[in-house]
C-alpha cells in the first residue's frame, strides 16, 4: 500500500474536484451560470463547517467560559454603525473603469499584474498618473482607462419603506459586539476582561472575486472582540494563568522590521518572549494567537506551513494598532490568510461613544480608594437658597460640574458665569481646593481581536486531508471534525445481518453522531466510497456477528480492523472520534 | 414551597424584562436608540439557539439522515432567482402612505384595526376604496391617507460594481435548496425521496414590524424541502416505516371547511387518518407534521397548547397547494406561528426550469422497460450522407428529436423543414411509427416543506419555562436545551473546595458542555442565580468532598440533591441531561 506525495497543482484541481463530485460545496446559482463570489456548501461541506464551528467554539469559547462568551447580531445595521465605525470612509478598494467597453476592475491588482511592482497603499491620485505613465490600459478590450476611484465594499440596502434609512451588510461581525458592548457587559456581572465572540455571514461587495472559496462575496466569520484593560492587561493572574496552558508553544513570525531588510523567513518565537520583548505589543493578542495556532494544527494544519505575518501600517485596516496575519500554505494558491489579529485598542468604542453620545466606559474600583487634591466651583449656597428657591440645589451641584479653569477665565472676560440656565455675578462665585475620595475610576477597555474566515478553514481542512493510496482517495480529516463519523455495513445484503446493521446505525444517530447506512455494492467498493469523503470509522456486521454478537470496526487511515461487542459500539466510536488508536478497541484481526 | 400561576400579560412582562437583564436577547443597536425588527441575541440566547437548533437537527435531518441532507447558501442572490420563484411578483404588503405626514402603513392592518374586518386577500383597489369609504385617516397626524400601493418586502441590493446587477436577501432559504437541487440530487446518488434541510438566516423587509421577537426584520429559519415522487409518494417501504414511528400521534387540526362554518376549536386526527381522509392532501405533508409536534412539545410546549391551522387559498403563498400553520400559545400575544407547513408541489423546480433552461427533472427506473409506440421524424439517410456529408449525422439526430405534429404542419405549410440549420424539403422527410424500450420517465419531483422560524422558538421556550418557585424565578427550560448544563461552586471560598471545583468545572468543559464556575455570595443566591437562567444541575464541594471524595448534585426544578462520586460528575451530568432522575444517580442527602 502506498500513499503518494501529489503536485502542489493537481492537489488543487483534485480536491476541487472531488469537493463537487461528492457535495463538499460548489460555485451557488450554477443553473443560472453563477455568480462570482459566492459557494454553496454541500452536505458533507455544511457539516464540515459545523464541525469546524464547533471546535472553534471549544478553544475560543468554551475553554474560556469564565471570561467568553457567545452572541448574535444581525446581518444588516443602519448606516450610522459604519458612520461611527469607519467603514463607510475607509471600507473601499480603488477601481478604474475602462472607458471604452465600460468594464471595471480592481486598479492596485491591474498596477501590480501590470507592473509587479506593489500598489497596497498608493493614492487614488498615485494609482492613476501610474495607470497614464505606463499606459496600462483594459486588460479585456486594450480601451483606455478613466481615473482611478474609490469603491465601497459594503452591500447597501434601505431598511423599512422609507428610502433614507439606509442600512448596509456587516462586513465583518465586530460592530456588533462593539453597539451591544454595554449590555453584555451589564449581564456578565460587569467583569473584565471579557471576550465576545460571534459566529456569523458577513458580506463584502468583492470588486472581481476570484480564487474559489478563498475569496468570496458572502462568507462566515468566527471572531472575538476581547475588551481589557490596557493599564492592567494582566487583569490579576487571569491571563498569567491562561498563558501557563500554551507557554511551551512557538509562534513563527514574521516580522515587519524583518520584511523591510528583504527578510521572507519567519523567525520562531516562545508565547512569552513574543510579549516581553513587544513584538505583540499587547499580552492578549499573543495569547489568541497561540490559541489560534492550536486550534489550526488541529484542522490538520502541520506547524512548519503556518505563520503570522506582521502587517506594515499602510496594510492593516483603519482601527488596527498592530495585526498579524496568521497564514496556512494551500496547493496552487500558495500562503494563504487564515486568521488576522488585530490589536484595535479603544477606537471602536470611542467612536461609538461619540456617535450614539452614550457613556461606553466601564468601571473600575480601585483596591483602596484614593485620596485626591481637586479644585471645585462653589455659589454662596445662602445667597443661591434667597434668590433661587428650589432651584437652588441644582444650580449648586451643576456648578460642582464645570471646569473651574473655564470658570476662572469667563469670570474675567464678563464677571459673571451661567449655570444651568441663570447667571450668577463673580462675587457669590468662588474656587476652593478639595480633598476628594475617588474609589475608582471610569476608562474605555481596548480590543485584541482574532478573527477567522470560516469557508477558508474548510478548504485548508480539504487541502490537508486529500491523499491517495493504492490509486485510490483517502481523505484524512481529522476524526474530531469529520462530517460523518460512521459508516454501518451489513457485509452482504442478508436479512439479518441487515436488521443488525440498521440497529447500529440508529443507535448510532440517537447518540447525537452522524453515520452512513450502506448495503448497495462490494464491501470493498463500500469502503472506498466512504474513505473518499472522510467517514473515520466503517463498522461492519457480519456471519460471525450472529455467533459472537461483534462486528468490525475499521479504521480509515490505517485500513487496520479490530472485532468490538455490538453493545459497545456507540461507547468505542466515542473513544475512537476522540482519538483512541484502534488496537485500544478491540482484537485486532490477524 | 409554592409554584405561582403567572397572569399572561404580566408573564410576557416578566419573561422579557428577565430576558434583557440576564441576556437572552435585547432589541439591537439599542445605543443608536434601536432599529424595529432587529433584536441581538445574548450569551444564553445564543447558546439557547444553538441547542435549539441541535434539536431540530436531531428531529428533521439526523434521524432521516438515509433521506435528509443539510446544505448551506448564500443569502444574498441575484434578481433571476426571485423573478423565478414569484417573490419579485408576489412577496408583496400594500402600503398606504399618509399624504400630509408622508408616514406610511400597512393597509391591511389599519383595515383590520379601524373596521375590525378581515382585510387579507382584499385586492390594492378594493383596499383603497375602503379607506376612502370609511374616512379611514391618519393614526398619527390625522391627515388624508393616498392609494394603496403594493411594497416589495425583498431587501435590494448591488452585486459588485455595476449597478445594473440586482440583488435581493432571501427572505426564505428554500430558495437556495431549489436552485441547487440538481446538484445535491446528483452528489447523493440521484435518490428520491430527498429532503434538503438549510438553518439560516434570512431577512424580509417588513413595513412596520412590533411584537418583539415574534415579528423580526432579519431571522433565523430551519427548513426543509422535502422531494418526492407525486405518483408514488410511499416511496416503496421508506414512508410507511416512518409513519410507523409516529402512527399513534394526534395532530389538532383546524380546517378551513370548519372555519367557514365559525368553528374555531381544532379537531383531533390520527396521522394516518388525516392522510387516509384527504384532509392533509399529501402524505409527507402529514409525516412531516408530526415531527413537528414532538419536536415543539419537546420544547416545553403541552399537546394541548399546540394546533395546526389550514389556511385558506387567499391566505396562501403563492406557491403553496395546501398550507397549515403550527400556532403554540404565548403568553399576551396569544396563539403564533412557530412554523408553516406547504404543499409546494413542482412550483418552485418548474419555475426555475423556465427560467434557466436547465433540465431539472429527475429520472425514475421503471421497474421492468415499458414497450411503447412512438412517432419519429426519420430523414432519407442516403441522402443526407450525400448532401452533408460530415454534418449528417447530426442533423439526422436533431431530426429524431422534432415534434411529429409539428412537422407535418410545417410540411404542409411550407414544403419543406428547417433542422439544425439547414433546409430538408419534403420529399426526403419521412414520420414512421417506432416502437420503443422505456426503461424510465423524467418528472419534476414535488416539494413538501416545514419550516421554522428559529428565534420564535426561542421565545416560546422561554415563555414556557418561566415559574416563580418561593418568590423567585425558575426557568424550567427541558434539560437537553438549557444554555448551559452546569453550575459547579465551592460551599465556600476555601482553597481546598475552590481547586477541587475548578477542576471539575473544567473536566464538564473539555466534555463539550457549558458550565459556571461561581464562588462570589452565599450558596443560596448562587443557587438561585443559576436557577433564574435555567441551568438544570448544580454540583457543589463540601467539606465532606475531602473526606469521601463525593459532591452533591441539585436538581433545578425538585431542589432535589444527591451525592456522587467526584470522579462520575461527568457522566451522571450526561444522564441527568438526557433525562434521567436525580435519585437514580446518587444517594439522596435527607
Amino acid at each position: 500500500m502506498g500513499s503518494r506525495s501529489i503536485a502542489s497543482e493537481d492537489r488543487y484541481e483534485q480536491v476541487m474536484e472531488l469537493a463537487k463530485r461528492r457535495g463538499f460545496f460548489w460555485p451557488s446559482y450554477e443553473i443560472y451560470g453563477g455568480v462570482a463570489g459566492f459557494y454553496d456548501l454541500g452536505p458533507l461541506g455544511a457539516r464540515l463547517k459545523d464541525k469546524i464551528i464547533a471546535l472553534w467554539r471549544h478553544y475560543f469559547i468554551r475553554r474560556h467560559s469564565h471570561i467568553v462568551v457567545e452572541i448574535e447580531t444581525p446581518v444588516i445595521a443602519p448606516a450610522r454603525v459604519f458612520e461611527a465605525s469607519g467603514h463607510l470612509e475607509h471600507f473601499t478598494d480603488p477601481i478604474v473603469e475602462c472607458l471604452n467597453c465600460r468594464r471595471k476592475f480592481r486598479a492596485d491588482h491591474l498596477i501590480e499584474e501590470r507592473l509587479d511592482i506593489k500598489a497596497e497603499g498608493l493614492s487614488l491620485e498615485e494609482m492613476t498618473r501610474i495607470i497614464r505613465e505606463h499606459n496600462i490600459r483594459c486588460p479585456v478590450c486594450g480601451g483606455p482607462l478613466g481615473e482611478v476611484r474609490s469603491f465601497n465594499l459594503l452591500f447597501k440596502t434601505t431598511i423599512g419603506p422609507y428610502s433614507e434609512n439606509v442600512g448596509y451588510l456587516r462586513p465583518e461581525t465586530a460592530q456588533g459586539m462593539f453597539v451591544a458592548f454595554k449590555r453584555v457587559h451589564e449581564v456578565t456581572r460587569q467583569r473584565l476582561p471579557l471576550g465576545i465572540a460571534q459566529i456569523g455571514r458577513v458580506a463584502r461587495n468583492e470588486i472581481s472575486p476570484r480564487q474559489g472559496m478563498i475569496r468570496l462575496r458572502e462568507f462566515t466569520i468566527a471572531e472575538m472582540e476581547f475588551f481589557f484593560d490596557p493599564e492592567d492587561p494582566w487583569h490579576g493572574g487571569i491571563l498569567e494563568e491562561l498563558l501557563d496552558r500554551v507557554s511551551h508553544r512557538k509562534l513563527r513570525i514574521l516580522r515587519t522590521d524583518a520584511k523591510a531588510k528583504g527578510i521572507d523567513k519567519p523567525e520562531e518565537y516562545g508565547v512569552r518572549e513574543a510579549i516581553e520583548e513587544g513584538i505583540i505589543v499587547t499580552p492578549w493578542l499573543a495569547y489568541w494567537m497561540a490559541v489560534a495556532r492550536d486550534f489550526i494544527m488541529e484542522l490538520g494544519v502541520p506547524y512548519e506551513n503556518m505563520y503570522f505575518e506582521e502587517k506594515a501600517p499602510e496594510e492593516r485596516a483603519h482601527y488596527a494598532a498592530q495585526t498579524f496575519d496568521q497564514l496556512v500554505k494551500v496547493s496552487r494558491l500558495g500562503w494563504v490568510e487564515v486568521s488576522g489579529h488585530a490589536y484595535r485598542t479603544d477606537y471602536d468604542l470611542s467612536r461609538h461613544m461619540k456617535y450614539s453620545g452614550q457613556d461606553l466606559r466601564v468601571f473600575k474600583q480601585f483596591k483602596e480608594p484614593k485620596v485626591v487634591k481637586k479644585r471645585v466651583v462653589i455659589i454662596d449656597r445662602a445667597w443661591a437658597g434667597r434668590t433661587f428657591r428650589q432651584r437652588a440645589r441644582e444650580i449648586l451641584e451643576a456648578a460642582q460640574n464645570l471646569d473651574p479653569d473655564e470658570v476662572e477665565k469667563i469670570l474675567r472676560d464678563k464677571g459673571f458665569i451661567e449655570v444651568a440656565g441663570v447667571k450668577i455675578p463673580a462675587e457669590h462665585v468662588k474656587i476652593i481646593e478639595k480633598v476628594e475620595k475617588v474609589t475608582g475610576k471610569r476608562f474605555i477597555p481596548h480590543v485584541a481581536e482574532p478573527s477567522f474566515g470560516v469557508e477558508r478553514l474548510l478548504f485548508v481542512t480539504l487541502d490537508y486531508a486529500y491523499s491517495e493510496k493504492d490509486g485510490r482517495v483517502v481523505l484524512r480529516i481529522p476524526r474530531r471534525i469529520a462530517p460523518i463519523e460512521a459508516a454501518v455495513f451489513p457485509i452482504v445484503r442478508d436479512e439479518k445481518l441487515v436488521e443488525i446493521a440498521r440497529s447500529i446505525w440508529w443507535r448510532i444517530l440517537e447518540n447525537g453522531m452522524y453515520a452512513i447506512y450502506d448495503d448497495d455494492g462490494s464491501i470493498g467498493r463500500r469502503y472506498a466510497r466512504v474513505d473518499e469523503i472522510g467517514v473515520p470509522a466503517a463498522i461492519t456486521v457480519d456471519y460471525q456477528t450472529l455467533e459472537d454478537n461483534t462486528v468490525t470496526l475499521r479504521d480509515r487511515d490505517t485500513w487496520k480492523q479490530v472485532r468490538i461487542p455490538v453493545d459497545s459500539v456507540v461507547d468505542a466510536l466515542r473513544r475512537f472520534i476522540e482519538g483512541a488508536d484502534i488496537t485500544e478497541l478491540g482484537k485486532p484481526i490477524e
